[in-house]
């Protein structure tokens, strides 16, 4: 068996750390950086994907693949986004490597196949898609252009962490173009909306909406939309961004549409997206010093099953009456395994599904047979309980709907009991240091206010919440007038 | 409209990309050798995903992700796999872009963020699996490791098509560790057949399972499986490939286990692929001259319904018998899209689909209305019917399942009748030059004798079939005494 886990206590980003390599969820790779997602980490990932794919399709969106890479005269035409993201880059500047004429049977670099002009590894795909798109557009007819892309990024990150920070990230980024403004941002709201619904009805996690200041949107965006999270620590995740991008990229990659009054205009853009990220806000909004708690939604197996027996008889016994329990509860779509592997105790086996954050473990045990009965054990609450088998089915679906609710709420709980009005800044330095979480404050709107209580606090504003109501205030540094509250925290 | 497809008997390589991009599959990008997959296209790339994946998951594979880059010294300690790949590397060099002090507003490569070890785009990751692994194996209680992972990879190819040979292409790659060579073996074989499995019954293709020759096996493999189709033009294809590597990449990557007697051993391997060059084999198998023709089950659209009218009662009553009908189909999981756009005339709508290579077609005019029938065109042989609409579902579903079966048919004959025994070189060549297709014939089973013919006639050995019959010849080149046929062809 593996050590204990550090707890939350302890060390949070420890815990972090070791939960996600004890677990099998993900692994440091021998290149700087990039992560190796182990099979049980791809499993629940897989299952994001499959249900975010659905919700984009039932949008009306179309998937289909852009080049890795973008041409360095392709990168830089929109000079923001180039900027923002110039020094982060994976440049690829040479095709082929020969043998290394000082070191028998190694390689180098053919320093004769030099590319003419450099290839960048793809940290987002606005610049190629926008190139292509100018193919794509002639007229309104052709609008609106709804993609999205399912790929690997890579954005060269000094101080990286599993999942949540990482070199090469898995994510989806979706580009749309529209005729004209007020569709664009319908499209960018819809899919943060999209976003939010996903989060809070299938990962459980309770998210604020809001729109990001000018200093923490994306760079070639004219407005920024996002879903913010907050975890054990109170810290907050942003979980997922849409950008209205105005017109920034149709001029950049002079994309044009013929209106419907046959005049030529540029197109209006949107780009959205959500990463392997969503990995570590999973884990860090539900999980506890035992483990991985997952959500049934996500749970690659939601129901596991272990036999304790003693004799090859007994196990036979409980062998027939798994295998009805696993034909019934597939029948309900129900993911079940039944671990019946002789090489483990039961002991271990628990601790490893208690890790691995599967919602319900059933074990079947000689008495259970007896009596007509199972005990069933829930991850999230570390509860358990005998059940007669007659009703084991309903209570499995009942008790799985009862997690997915229970764990929303605790986390809703804590969230909405970590945000904290403030009125001045020495309570907000306060609140920040003792209780952390979300500082709703006033703020005088200027970048340079942002600035400075992030160079003070290191908080930063995370949002200006959609559903913010109006009010006068004075801002919480400078004094000066403000209309409405936004929401500041530390943040990962 | 857009002007007629170049027809086969023209110029089979120009009806081949303009196929492609006609219909809306891919085109080339702005990074040289590099596709933009179009929705259309990747609309069938993902059905092929979702069946393939399905049969993996079957035969107890799992899903993982592992890094992009391979670093260089990795790349190069399985020596005959990095030789092999070499000459085809897109190589990271540096990591920033900075401002460039004579271009305002653009960037260059900065000098001073170059890597200390380069990295290589991986044109397939044996490397940095096999270095993985060797943490995740000690003992055979870890063993099978099987696991799949559906990525993107970069081979620098100087001449490409669309789908058939381009820089960056998508694929799955399995990879597997097993305790026993005759496990991985039986691997290696199982998963070969998955493949053929999969191209006869879902994508209706028949291909000819087979071995490779030495000069023709994977860098770094034992012995290569492969499957063969036979394009129209007389083209073979290899349409999927599984290796059994050995020991190779374990002695490489040293990975142990400690075996059921306690004794270190090395693991023996397989891996496995197929890529988006499926989807050239897909179109070169069963369009002609008209464009795509799909099996129902690579459609994204099984049926398309087409209303004829004039006004817009006509429409309107159109619409209910046509929502009828889509509500129906549905409800059999059959894939129908409703094409009521009125910017477009049916004469478009047609070809569109014909081009597009939808399997049937439904146009309901007022006729139709009053007579309560629906015209039904099939795509692949291009023929009409009216139907009652009262078994129009049954007619439907029996078509389909009819399309699926002839297109296989068709192709089997064709292939069949282009498999030709011949005796000695002169008739080898005749029959190269005028029919095309695979040459069955005796190869006294050397390298050179491969090579020469190879220079000679531009044909290569495709496989040795696994079915093979023993049957004594002698090779038709040298002359050499030899035990079986093998198959030869010019190839894709
Ligand atoms: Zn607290
Ligand atoms: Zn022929």
């Amino acid at each position: 068996m593996s050590k204990k886990l550090t707890s939350r206590s302890e060390d949070y980003s420890k815990w972090y750390n070791e939960l996600v390599v004890k677990a099998d969820m993900a692994e440091n790779s021998a290149v700087r950086g990039c992560m190796v997602i182990k099979p049980y980490g791809y499993a629940i990932w897989e299952k994001m994907q499959a249900e975010l794919d659905k919700m984009f399709k039932e949008t009306g969106h179309q998937n289909a693949y852009f080049p890795l890479f973008v041409p360095k005269s392709l990168f830089e035409a929109e000079e923001k986004n180039a900027e923002g993201f110039a020094k982060e880059c994976a440049i690829v500047t040479h095709y082929r490597l020969q043998t290394d004429p000082d070191r028998p049977g190694k390689l180098r670099v053919d320093p004769d196949a030099k590319l003419e002009e450099e290839l960048i590894v793809r940290p987002t795909s606005e610049a190629i898609i926008w190139n292509t798109y100018r193919g794509w557009i002639q007229s309104y007819r052709d609008l609106p252009l709804l993609i999205n892309q399912w790929a690997n990024v890579v954005r060269w990150e000094m101080r990286t962490r599993l999942f949540l920070r990482t070199a090469e990230f898995l994510w989806q980024e979706g580009h749309t173009a529209h005729e004209t403004k007020a569709e664009a941002i319908a499209e960018a709201e819809l899919m943060n909306n999209v976003y939010a619904t996903f989060a809070e009805n299938f990962m459980a996690i309770p998210v604020i909406q809001g729109l990001k200041t000018e200093s923490e949107r994306f760079a070639g965006a004219d407005e920024t939309y996002c879903i913010e999270a907050l975890m054990q620590d109170g810290k907050a995740l942003q979980a997922g961004t849409s950008h209205f991008l105005g017109q920034n990229f149709a001029k950049a990659f002079d994309v044009k549409f013929a209106n419907k009054e046959g005049k030529q205009d540029y197109v209006w853009a949107t780009s959205w997206g959500v990463s392997t990220r969503l990995m570590g806000a999973l884990i860090m909004t539900h999980s506890d010093d035992h483990g991985l708690v997952l959500p049934p939604t996500l749970a690659p197996n939601q129901v596991v099953i272990v036999p304790i027996y003693k004799s090859e008889e007994e196990l036979n016994a409980i062998n027939e009456v798994a295998n009805d329990i696993l034909k019934d509860l597939r029948s309900k779509n129900i993911s079940v395994k039944y671990d019946n592997r002789d090489t483990q105790r039961p002991g271990a086996k628990f601790a490893q599904y208690e890790l691995q954050g599967v919602p319900l473990r059933i074990a079947i045990g000689p008495k259970d047979l007896e009596n007509g009965t199972v005990e069933i054990a829930r991850r999230d609450t570390l509860t358990k309980d005998i059940i007669p088998l007659s009703n084991l089915i309903e209570v499995v679906d009942n008790l799985l709907a009862e997690i997915q609710k229970a764990l929303f709420n605790k986390a809703l709980d804590f969230r909405d009991a970590h945000i904290t009005e403030v009125e001045n800044f020495v309570e907000f330095k306060s609140v920040l240091e003792t209780k952390g979480g979300f500082i709703s404050a006033h703020w005088d709107g200027t970048n340079e206010t942002e600035e400075k209580i992030k160079e003070l606090t290191k908080a930063t504003i995370r949002c200006i919440p959609l559903k913010n109501k109006e009010e006068a205030g004075v801002c919480v540094y400078t004094g000066k007038p403000s209309k409405a509250r936004v929401l500041f925290a530390k943040a990962y």
